[in-house]
């Protein structure tokens, strides 16, 4: 350390955009992941951990400038022993593309089709804003090789048991559920040379929940200012161009048959639109016989999800019920899984194109509405304490706790300075513990140790009346040999 | 898609020294991590989960070179939007270090004592080799802010549950306990004005269990030729001051009392050598209390720790049985998990001393354990596949999987072309499927499904005798409503 020491001492803080996580933070997302994980195992899905490194020649995306790959990724150089510079490589940004990479070195061993999820943190290389971080969570399951959209039907049907099973009630999340095809047979109608920038039409459609129906005509049209007073520039369709993709938009109807019809009529002759809504209907009978009806999944041509590079079947899960935001306003929770058929990621390796189908689950968000439904404790429960009195007696009160432990309760030794006792309760109420343990010469010459409620305690201390404190004092006096009940006891009243 | 074509095909391939994770191997790491954690919470510490990247500041130890810190670390440096370059950023490289930044940015709010545990990937940018990653898992548990010992023996006795949670039975690890203060000791007698390196003596004695008695003895002195024939330089002490450390490392009695005797012996006059001694015979002590005997926890003074950070009691805990090496050869598995006292990583940022202790469990290498040891799983068991026979009839294949699923059994419908039958089983072959189920257009006349026990049938086909064929048949017909208990009854007739 005496070469530190001459130097500034360093900042103790986290690289802007990234945070920590402590107690029930990871404990709950910990519980969550694994809801997750054993429903998707349920559904035959296979286990999958790629590294968080990469190198930037599988991710892939992300190289507008060759010299320097760093937009949007955490990204650097290597260097060899010699000093010699090698490969770049990156942090992945998600985890479709690791999967990617993953079935094309693989494909010889690999089952077809190959069910994989895979659960861990990815990185942004991007600006940082409230509640917005450069490290997060993903949660996936794809299945790779398979055409068929029955594993479209698959993966929604499992995305609607998975909330269910993280503790989102039926009623509270709609899946809505529509095909690319469909949106590319209604520009092939009215677009048939190509001359739209398709990209710039599925950013405006995905506007749709925002600036409604007639915002996105102008902005198919030839613009509008938005909300700010500037003047967002449309994509140039004419009137006669924008009716068919707003009919599409709008197509959906009370029944998935009815919406089915809104469709035909919507891609007229285009084969790729037709095909779209064959492959639609098919999932929804899949679904039906599954008993996933309307109350759970839906078809909604309004959801067409930004990512360019879906080509088939795509579905957006939101939470229907409404929160009260950082204002105190309520506000729909809105979307917290999402997903696709991607049939091309593959072929940049290969050069041959791979049927693939997934689901994404923001889990952070999940997180976040469970909280807001109250769902969630909010903190850890602490340990027991059990507390020091003489500090001769340490193994006396290790075997206190190792008793505790032997009955499946959660319990320490103060192992701070023991000297103030009044700090080993604010220890103790620091940790949210539920109980103390104490046990003095005193009590120990009698055979006795006390244990304090600290739960009541407090709640004593706030506003209980003598009857109440009498009723039930927070602090008893109980055999040593009757500890190990006693606390069990005080902890099953409070469950 | 049409522009990544213009160029060459990126290779589908991992970075260097990094690899994929399939199936078994990331549920059983997860399985013995939640077994970890289930006691690290049982003693009441608290998870804690800090990003991957640091600063390069706030990890510290690695900067032999300010304009280019990635000696061990893989880093690289910010760039804010303007192009304008920022902070140098890391990957953590341990769980310690991050650790130390924690408890420094928050130490007004945590508890004291903070008791933390924490578990994930860590990077080290090093040549990799057979075996040796650069991503790897560790598995930590810290006490910060308590200067008592009965810390240290916390952390011990936690340690051999932990190994015992995990599936290492008692007598097959041994936990070896030693103080760092009694070798400082030892060489403030031979060595009273500090001209000795004493991080290469540690380093010399470190080497004991590979080179034996006779080794230290040459290589605290003047060195020796080691087994290729190069000369090692020593140390450079003389005999006499060789004797009393070489005294100190065999100080080990046929019991602990004996051990401390010796150890007094060698210590002779010095302050913290006796200090140290103390400290180790109340370790002992209050283990001994806590039931953890010598045939858990034993004093050994030849256990010093490479690490330069640690200033008290240091523990290591090795697996005593042998294992099979690559070659066939017999060999003692040795370490899984090591750890001290380290009372000044956080005196970097606060410049105060916090007194510090915890453990590290090599996760990968207990894993390996266990394998060797036969017993973990070596693969995945598969899902119940339930095959297509007719294509239109997906929705009732479906029903089935849900059905399966909803018994808790882990089902699938095949979803890849079902055209060639033999490409179904072969794929429920590949994915350890213990059954397959098998409705065509004859069996739904009729009412009934085939099951097919594919580990049976595996079996027959290899060396079942006629009567065992015919004793129970590897394929059955069961009424469809029968589908689930029968499938249910064929898979636990396999566990």
């Amino acid at each position: 350390m005496a070469k530190v020491k001459k130097q500034p001492r360093p900042k103790a803080a986290n690289p802007k955009g990234f945070r920590d996580y402590f107690g029930a933070e990871v404990t709950q997302r910990k519980a969550m992941l694994d809801k997750i994980a054993a429903v998707y195992e349920l559904f035959g899905f296979s286990a999958l951990e790629t590294p968080a490194v990469e190198t930037v020649e599988a991710l892939g995306k992300f190289l507008p400038d060759v010299e320097r790959p760093n937009a949007g990724v955490f990204a650097w150089q290597e260097e060899s022993e010699t000093g010699k510079v090698g490969d770049w490589l990156a942090l992945r940004y998600d985890l479709t593309a690791p999967l990617a990479r993953v079935y094309a070195q693989f494909r010889n061993e690999l089952p077809t089709p190959y069910r994989r999820y895979a659960m861990g943190p990815v990185w942004r290389n991007e600006k940082p804003g409230p509640g917005r971080f450069r490290q997060f969570y993903q949660c996936d399951a794809d299945t790779v090789g398979a055409p068929s959209v029955a594993a479209d039907a698959e993966i929604c049907a499992m995305l609607a048991e998975t909330l269910e099973a993280v503790g989102i009630r039926r009623g509270d999340y709609l899946i809505r559920l529509n095909n690319r095809k469909i949106l590319n047979g209604v520009l092939e109608a009215v677009d048939p040379d190509g001359a739209v920038d398709r990209d710039a039409v599925l950013r405006t459609i995905d506007k749709f929940d925002k600036v409604g129906q007639a915002g996105v005509r102008d902005l198919l049209g030839k613009g509008r200012l938005d909300a700010s007073g500037a003047y967002i520039d449309g994509v140039g369709l004419s009137a006669e161009q924008a009716d068919p993709v707003i009919g599409f938009l709008t197509s959906r109807g009370a029944s998935a048959g009815e919406t089915l019809a809104n469709l035909r009529l919507a891609v007229g002759e285009s084969a790729v639109g037709r095909e779209g809504i064959d492959e639609l209907e098919q999932i929804a009978t899949q679904l039906e016989a599954g008993g996933y009806g309307p109350d759970r999944i839906v078809i909604d041509p309004s959801v067409v999800r930004g990512l360019g590079y879906y080509t088939g079947p795509v579905f957006e899960a939101e939470l229907t019920f409404e929160i009260t935001d950082e204002k105190g306003r309520p506000r729909q929770f809105g979307s917290v899984a999402g997903g696709g058929r991607y049939d091309d990621l593959v072929k940049r390796f290969t050069g041959q194109s791979v049927p693939a189908t997934g689901v994404s689950i923001g889990v952070d968000r999940l997180l976040a509405a469970l909280q807001a439904k109250g769902r969630l404790a909010e903190q850890e429960i602490g340990p027991v304490v059990v507390t020091v009195m003489d500090r001769d007696r340490m193994a006396d009160y290790q075997a206190m706790a190792a008793e505790l432990r032997s009955a499946g309760i959660r319990a320490e030794v103060y192992l701070g300075n023991p000297k103030n006792f009044g700090n080993q309760l604010k220890y103790a109420d620091r940790r949210r513990s539920p109980v103390a343990v104490i046990e003095g010469a005193d009590e120990n010459a009698r055979g006795i140790v006390q244990i304090k409620d600290l739960v009541l305690g407090a709640r004593i201390a706030e506003n209980a009346s003598l009857e109440e404190w009498k009723a039930q004092p927070a602090q008893i006096e109980v055999a040593r040999e009757k500890l190990v009940p006693e606390v069990r006891r005080i902890l099953d009243r409070k469950s």
